[in-house]
């Protein structure tokens, strides 16, 4: 299987975990999934993220279900193996790698504070994994408390060689990608691929600022590909217009807490899942937040007539 | 000078603090911004809040803003009064309702986790202030990171007379605001006017969740006041409509850190401030940041036709 | 083997996980220190705890190690099964609890705030592991940053049939200890056994508000089987006397950050461990440090004649 | 006045705010507590401290307090002008240092995160006061969650020639003040005067380390003089008994949430204050709690006669 690099581009879609009303993992939705996203548009896929509910999955479960879907796709995959610590993270590098994974993705504790302390912590994950697998940080101060400045991701590059991609969904984080590009420019750092996160509420700004793409979730991923592609060539109105035709669908997603709910009622209306379940503990969508959401998708299907529910 | 009730509606616009290039407060803008938000139609004034770089200023020059404001409008007035200890909140609310502030608000300080906690620290609020003084609860997890679950704001409400009126900025919040009606509506709570912070970032369907109004600083309050009247005239689609129209450039300034900065800096554009300065430490706009914004304007305008940048 | 009830008293001795200088688990030491430990007339130990560097295993490690212990051992052991997510926590307690274990102990996510949110999240526990497993909470703030009043433990221990004991390492918390006894004494939750961490640091009087005893683990767990022996005898004087001679390196030891390096020095000194290795992340003891843990070893032997280093 | 330098060494007491009963500061108490201060021989006094419930007092009550104090004695005088922006902070400054304060101390904001940003904070504090004001940091990072590794403190040190002294109360921190010193004689920073806070629980080493004393409120002074005098003088034996005597009483009163409702009990035992009381919101002594204080003293006047409850 191929590895990412750090001239990775596009869409990694977030892929949330279907299960059934059961609790149970749903690997028939997961199939469907994983053809959707291909004829999408993505270029790759991202299993076990914490909105595919990996903490809420044992490791036997991660395991097969990063090996189903590496049968089944020729998409490049990461696989997040984010651990308490670094041998239960090595274990599951190797499965991952093993069954075909492109890479891994690695969020710090969130017991870092200090800048030796983050730059310490991934040279750890760098000695566990090797610098053969290619390693993607996760910098999402919003949910982990951990704040990498520039210098810092600057400081993790230069010493880990199997660093290769951010996924950045700091916040604000526009400046940021401008100052590693220019720390990139200067010399002071190997290039990564930048994919943001935030569940794309910026991406219309990140592309522009020289992010490589998206990886994050929301539940039209074919927005996110347009977007990104429309602005490679230059058409930055047509990038906003479709963007802004989603924004108010993809801001009430990202809500904290409530978000992988919303998406997997969309993915569920869409005809991907078979159910919008999740593992407990979890947010329910009230009636009144589905008929939000519904009104929010009549709205767009005024505005962007290329997308239809029925995926 | 009229008090707040719990009966309160519309918008209540929290006013930055404008500073001139040496930091000093910016009277002539105060007083310019004042007539600029009646014009707008707002319901009320929230000065000293956390957009308005309170914790910024001396205790001299905040009680100087709140006088300077009140002796130039009959806006109702709300003053954020929040303080290390509850002497200091004392003093500062005597001296806002001499002036003739319309109530307080007070945020919880961010060392609480506990309900009890939670609830003896308004209690403690209240007997400092006296139940004659109106009451705003600031409810602001992001920012404080103080979780109020919907039992606690009853317990408050249940046990402070003087409580009046809930700034709402949960996140995700909709389902609180349906919770604190029900409970209202069963009788365990009495009621609160509820204005929603957070930018404005999900006024268009707080409205319809039962909520008051607003209580936020976006730089074309206009649109706020739109969206409130057009909701509650039952006009639904035309109050998605403008707030749609406005998201691409809200979602913008409602980035933490930087947004306040993009907020003066708009509010300079449309000629509000002489400066759009702020005390350190302050996010500065960098030449990419104003670019974006002022392409997020050229967009708006061609949207949204009744406002101009001239103000 | 016997559960754990509610009636459980005595010292529970915290396990430190012996690891060879490669970072291997070291089973012989394992053996050793097992026989150690009930040689000291501890009541029970507790495995797989933060202290025993849990969250550096992997799944089949943790296993491991159980099944060594309880295979060598009749005492009661606790297995800690703190996990990210319900599932991997339910595979680890069906393992530990097949193995012979007598209960599991549960950390609550330092994402929790809300009385509510804490409650619910034990109620997921329990319905996820059973009623039939004795479960522990595990109380400790300064660790996790989750506040727990009496009265939230009151509601789980009334809502978890399951739930008999509660480690208990707030701070400061002799309160607590006599807030839990008022409320089973006036019936309001059922009796739990309540055994304390914190090192030790208090355990002079929190067995004499009511604590049942000591979970933890200072490096003479001797002593602490002492303290709570004599103040059961009524011997408060003589219980302070050892309790104080020790003082000076329980403090030491329980410094946050290098306790465990501390412990597993001195316990290579008295010859339980061949190496006092702990896998990364993990402070070492600088040639300074270690002099004043010699330091403090000659004087305590100065004091406590009954201890030698030799174990 | 004279100023704090690099070279300051000693006790420096965290002095408490005397209340009556009513609330009010009681400057009789306060005179009695400086006199006695002087007795016991530190070398200086830290008003205005978290210890001294200075986020409790208005303003004015702050400046008060430091006037009535600065009349009363020749000691050097510390003033603690946290602030939550820098007007604030500059404005009693200037108040301080015009009544005659020896310098101010400034905690860091827990909102703080990357070395930069704590960096750059000093660097504005230094902005505000001017180099001429001797500055001390507050490095508490259990109180204020912002977490200074030695190198940032040295880059502070570097960079703010008013910057003099580091209340150091880091947790674990014996090994922070050997590798400031390290950083000194190798010429990477200027030279700083320590002095250890954290209520003196490893004073005892903190001296051997490097530290030049201690800045702490503990209730025997006396003792924090002597364990310094004695470890200068080279009996360190000597020190740690007298150190190891208070001990247990020094752990009790290090208690967050309830250390300074024992520091003032047993300073009213002492004699040297009128009352007990704090100001609200505050911990309050359990009867059981008193008892426990009280054995405590008759254990301590046991071990050292030199040290009586009259003061």
């Amino acid at each position: 299987m191929v590895k990412i690099t750090r001239e990775a581009k596009g869409v990694f879609a977030i892929v949330p975990t279907p299960f059934d009303s059961e609790g149970s993992v749903d690997f028939d939705s997961l199939s469907r999934l994983v053809d959707f996203y291909e004829s999408a548009g993505v270029a790759g896929l991202t299993l076990l993220g914490q909105m595919g509910e990996a903490p809420k999955l044992t490791q036997g479960e991660g395991v097969r279900i990063v090996t189903h879907v590496l049968k089944r796709t020729r998409l490049s995959v990461v696989v997040g193996v984010s651990a308490p610590g670094y041998a239960a993270m090595g274990a599951l590098t190797s499965d991952a790698m093993a069954a075909g994974a492109a890479g891994v993705m690695v969020a710090p504790p969130n017991t870092l504070r200090t800048d030796d302390q983050i730059v310490a912590y991934y040279q750890g994950v760098t000695d566990e994994i090797g610098e053969d697998v290619p390693l993607v940080i996760q910098d999402y101060p919003l949910s982990f408390s951990v704040v990498m400045n520039p210098s810092v991701i600057a400081r993790i590059a230069r010493n880990a060689p199997g660093c290769v991609m951010l996924k950045h969904e700091d916040w604000p984080g526009l400046e940021k990608i401008s100052a590693l590009r220019r720390f990139e420019a200067a010399g002071d750092m190997p290039r990564l691929s930048i994919l943001c996160g935030n569940g794309g509420l910026f991406l219309d700004f990140e592309t522009e600022r020289g992010a490589d793409g998206a990886m994050t979730g929301y539940c039209f991923p074919e927005m996110l590909v347009e977007v990104v592609r429309r602005t490679a060539a230059g058409d930055r109105d047509s990038a906003h217009d479709i963007f802004d035709a989603h924004l108010p669908l993809l801001r009430y997603e990202q809500q904290p807490g409530i978000g992988l709910a919303v998406r997997k009622y969309v993915m569920k209306r869409r005809g991907l899942l078979a159910s919008d379940s999740q593992r407990t503990p979890a947010a329910v969508l009230s009636t009144a937040a589905r008929a939000e959401v519904d009104y929010l998708l009549s709205r767009l299907a005024r505005k962007d007539d290329s997308i239809s529910l029925a995926g």
